[in-house]
């Protein structure tokens, strides 16, 4: 039902109980594309296995700890999107994403986290912006690099994934390098 | 940040930590207007009366039982809208309000219900919406008239108000009886 | 173990673990008659399904909130009588009851309510007492009518049970009406 | 609200939060005779230290694990008693009570426990029911020894009491010496 | 990883996660001879059986309330060894042990205890030290008299085994008796 | 109590309520020292400001979430060591430690951490050891230098430091590269 508007096609959105089949079809759909990086995504084998994760996003949200909210493109679900935490000590979050194969190459995500900056930056009042991605997840990683986010480090053996270790790539971006 | 478009004026907004000043600003203006039918507003006598509560209606939202967010006019904060409860066993809510008193007169709780009853009885399945109002409040009275609910009941020494029970009246719309 | 005497007769009492077995037989054996409007008696099928629900009444009483006891008569549990909650804050409560088929025609819940009221509106100084039932249900209507309560309002669409929505009928006694 | 009848003068009864007053009167006008086997009496100095704590003996009963009730004597709250746990493991329980001076001496302690007896042992089907009591205390221990129970332990050093330790007696029935 | 060195040979350890492997070895290899006094080695089937009871016992010692740690002899695992609870109000506590069939005659209960009682009394300043052992349990009780604990007492049919009450003896040293 | 021999001087060893005293002395009289990089120096100002965080560092013990230790030189608390959380997903931990101003210079930290590897690596079976260091605390970065972890990543304003942010230096080893 709330929602924050990218602009006039894309937005993102709160997910509610109500919202778990949309969630899960987007998932199931999308499931070869999304489990080469992703590992939760085989452990969803039903809407219902969204019904005790969905109030955890929610929970974290009220304890202004992060969110995770999903993408709509011209009111379909097509991603989420999300702050893992947010630290609130050294003022600094994390932003984590996904996208359905088919919603590619239209920079939604791009544009999403462009429109989050404001926010993170001016109304939360934070320093510092960090994306990690898998050193082999070139799309993934195209996203900060565009968006001007500085390769700050290689954290090697960074995520275990099905049968190996990944190196992990942290972007950053602070306060004082953002264009308004 | 989230929120949901009433029409190009209004819209309502979940609250967050950062917005109590601007909460406890609408509410320290309009303390005279405010305090006649809302016992809750001797006890905010500060921005930080707010810091606990806001993770309350927020984790309300997360739990699928209700949620209490700010009404935005112009995108300036003017009032509060929310369901108390959501009672899935009988598919009912009641809904909550208050708005400053230099917004009045522009119908703007009566757009925010109008626009929230496709929400309430399509996506959420409820079968009932109720408005409890205290017999003395003509003002607040009005809305659920002027909408279309049906005037069922007087809950005697429904509520009580520093020295004394006030009556309380309920409206209610069943799906049923709701035009789309 | 601990009791209300309401006459020589009929005493209300606080049930434990070791009752579940008297408690399932009174269920088991009316239960095409009570399941008529209570949705719950489908869902009792052992006595062991009372296990984690008796502690609850009985923490509802710790707390200040209401309680659920048995009616005796003559020894005999033959139902049971309860507070749905204490609204500490306008002081009003809700009663609710049922008692088993060959229990009725003896005024038995009539006089446990009666026997409560100086508890409610003298030792728990409440203000108001209200009893809800569905407006089908005359047998159990017949009570507050007989107490003197007011009928107050129809809740249209009030209770689900099983395949439609039951209006319900609230009641309600004033402290002030009361007749010691 | 809730009692358990011993004869026609004594009754043990569950205390709710209205009867903090008296509860506390009791313990006031009793001060220096009850402090000097109680360590907690010095720490209740207001009816409001009891808020927290009736509770807490109503969800031990609740839990099936004990309960701490008034004593009555024509109406009138003249004590405590009590059981402190209930070992449903090794089916056995420990009994405490207290005693206004004026009360004294007219065996209430030992007919409440007398009538408590087939509570344990028949409902509740413990085995053993002991009594602990200082060493020091002989108008306690005169109940237990009344009552048949064995002196069947000293703890050396049980029990600090402000400045020194007391030895504990401990006095046994077991349900196969019970003659009911 | 945390030891206690008793002597070259002996340690007592507290027990993780990755140690249940060798627990539960422990345990079945032990079985016969163990179950007869410990009514829970029938509850214990597999390694898994322990991932919810380790984190109790270090649960226990995070809140000064005693603890259950294994015991080993020249690096191997041969037993257990505990403080059941700390009761600061009375400062005492209790010990409980049992040891692997292969590693009994040489002490080594007997040697822990000894090694246990400098940190008792000394640095958690406690008064009482206890030792509950089944009457009929003859390799146990040799252990405090051995180390001069005071017969103090039998508990009557304090302790369930599978199909009768055993009596415990209750053994006790007082921090005054200690000879450092 | 229970402690991980490192050497015969050195020992790290889990803190309990009895040590806050020593804990407090160490902190107290390094406080111009330590403050410079730990944030939280400031806020100790008594012993019993360690009453409720010794049971925290106990308690992620026990949830195999880390732990917080006291290091030891020749018995006498000189510094802390701890592993802040362990990532079983990733099988990954991160290391912190200070130590007082007159225990440098002996490789005391150093030989912590070498003595730690092997129960990370073996025990543990992590893959990954990270140590996060302030990029101008040249005393504490070399220590995972000389340890021979890798240099792998500046995180830019990673933590604020009473007026400032500073650059997080991450150094990490892998259970590949260590030398057992």
């Amino acid at each position: 039902m709330f929602s924050y508007k990218v602009n006039d096609e894309i937005s993102i959105e709160l997910l509610q109980q109500h919202d778990k089949e949309e969630l899960y079809q987007l998932i199931d759909s999308n499931r070869e594309y999304l489990r080469k990086w992703l590992l939760w995504v085989d452990k969803r084998k039903s809407p219902d296995d969204f019904t005790s994760i969905i109030p955890i996003w929610l929970h974290n949200y009220a304890e202004n700890n992060g969110f995770d909210v999903g993408v709509k493109y011209n009111g379909k679900l097509v991603g989420m999107i999300g702050l893992h935490y947010i630290d609130w000590k050294n003022r600094a979050t994390s932003i984590g994403y996904f996208l359905s194969e088919d919603a590619q190459g239209k920079g939604i995500i791009t544009k999403c986290i462009e429109a989050l900056l404001p926010y993170l930056f001016i109304k939360l009042k934070l320093n510092r912006v960090e994306i990690q991605v898998a050193a082999g997840n070139e799309k993934s990683r195209a996203i900060p690099a565009r968006l001007g986010f500085t390769n700050e480090c290689v954290k090697r053996d960074g995520q275990w994934l099905y049968d190996h270790y990944e190196d992990l790539i942290t972007y950053s971006l602070l306060a004082s390098e953002w264009e308004k």
